[in-house]
């Protein structure tokens, strides 16, 4: 019997060595309407998962989605409102413009005496590389004052290794399949689902959770 | 798609970015008494808000609100309740006289060998700090400890910055709504919210919470 | 409005301050068998308190309380039981003999790769200072790494103050006073008290507790 | 009254001093497919006690047990689904053949920029050893950034008490006993045992729990 408890670069290896074929694919739509019922829902999700970490303080804080149908549009949360409460009708749709919006590369930056900011093409992608950032960072600053009372410096993970790992986890479909973990976790504390097709006049709210 | 966690400055400049109107304002009461109770109402939530963070030890801390019909009065949890069982009607009207009142600028200290202390004009800016300050003494003992260990020191905030967090965030209304989600959070929890003109035989009282 | 989170200390003075008359008392009893059972009620409890804090670990770890009728045994935990399922009919008297005793002063001491020991003269007493104890360390932990990046030393409590303290707060009472919270809190989750006079049949068992 | 949290060594230690004879015993079975269900409802109890911990990352981190049946293949967990609700039904049966097995020994490693490895023989003692690895990880890099705070280094155990501790605790009948309490604590929040014989038809699945 074995345990290991791995990054990222491993789940990609394990791919590769179990040579998997039953990957699950992104959800497929009828409408633009339907679209966007998902995608209001899935970052209503987000929300209450990045609640259930621990990640509100106080009203700072932010997860967009772009609108399909209008896509200078951004879905945004209501300002004022505890993560763990937001519903698909709570959030906001904002225009933007065409310069307020991301490229397309996946991006993840600390911004000094601000916070971490990601972004990605999927919502699941977002939600895994953003709680992969703040264990990275705890863990960082746990090594470096480790390292300082052991009399050295921490090691740096070689230029090659990070580039190799990064190819293989950085990218957006990784990024997307490591991020459902934690959206299985919360439908099933929830015990709630998106329903595809279900028509446009249901909302997919929830009663506020613990 | 994308995720910030950023911190307060970042939320006041949203409130200037989004050009909003909608700010929730503080209740307005018809009577002094009902007055009161909401402020016990709200003071019982506020300790069993800060049992549900842990930040309970033993007997000791306190929050206190000024009583608004005896002026030098405030009210103060009893002492030795665990902080999460505390309900309105556990409460304690102390007189103090007027020497022993708060002036009215907002006020935080870290107490040598004694514990934080934080000063405002609403039971929930003084949440909010709270929270923020211990936050903020955690995070800063991680930086302190990883810079030595790297070979620098931490970097401080340049003061023209702090001073402008400070002017944008640290005032009472910012403090004051900051504060609200942690309450929305506790009433989501236990379904329970103040009733507004309900009359004062009504003690908002609710059974221990888990 | 204010929030202090104060040590033990400013909780004693507390009870100066404000000229308290109303502090509880240990409870008293009919016979020395119902003395025995509420040592192994609150024992239990102490127990279930340790587990819902993550102080357990594998099999190790106990908190003992020396029975009243048998003055040279003690109760303790069974072997291999997590201690946030143990209920009184699971403890075990063991005759230690009179060598085995702790003296009657209030002791605590950190074990060199061992673990922390508390010896007091009430459960209550046992579980707060073990408490404060484990938070101490972690604490100074933090304040020591945290100085070594600031290129300076942490500071000592100057003696004077240590020694106040401890006459203060490290007395048997305040530990015992200390301690009651942590037992109402648990008593609020499970739902379950002691029943004095209840007849030597009960057992006081609960069903384990999540 | 006295408290104390103490390694494995006082764990060991505690069996020779109280001359205990009741000690528990790995269960047996009537069958090799009893063996085999016994294995995968035990697996998937060890993968929801880690979630429980928070030990899951995407889709990171493997436990994995040999079959009593097809001594070279292994139950692992299927790639992408959260450890918390890992069911005995999900697990995936893969062949590693005769050279992807481990060798009896004990074995425990810190894998550089990956993560921890920890094989047994039984998955009990997996489960233990590798939060005890955890945690004495944690434990060392606290001690280690103190140490420099105070500038000196962290005390090295003699190699003689390592060692000593090491042959009383690091066996494969000591870390299965310790991690019996994680098993019992999980049975007691699920409210689900393993029924021994209880036909093959049965698959032991709960309800995903929270």
């Amino acid at each position: 019997m074995s345990a290991t408890n791995s990054n990222a670069q491993s789940a990609a290896q394990s791919i590769d060595a179990h040579n998997l074929s039953f990957a699950p694919k992104p959800p497929t739509f009828t409408s633009k309407a339907e679209e966007r019922e998902w995608l209001k829902f899935r970052l209503a999700q987000a929300f209450r998962i990045f609640g259930h970490l621990g990640y509100n303080e106080g009203v700072a804080g932010h997860i967009t989605v772009r609108d399909p149908i209008q896509p200078d549009c951004f879905w945004v949360n209501p300002f004022g409102l505890h993560f763990s409460l937001i519903q698909p009708s709570d959030l906001l749709l904002v225009d933007v413009g065409p310069t307020g919006t991301y490229n397309s590369d996946s991006q993840a930056a600390i911004l000094q005496n601000h916070g971490l900011l990601v972004a990605t093409n999927t919502i699941e992608a977002t939600v895994f590389f953003y709680i992969a950032l703040e264990r990275a960072c705890q863990a960082q600053l746990l090594a470096d004052a480790a390292a300082g009372g052991r009399g050295g410096r921490p090691l740096r993970i070689p230029d090659e290794e990070a580039l190799k790992t990064s190819k293989t986890n950085g990218n957006m479909t990784a990024g997307w399949f490591q991020g459902l973990p934690e959206f299985q976790f919360l439908e099933a504390r929830e015990g709630v689902t998106f329903a595809f097709n279900k028509g446009k006049d249901a909302k997919g709210d929830l009663k506020p959770s613990n």
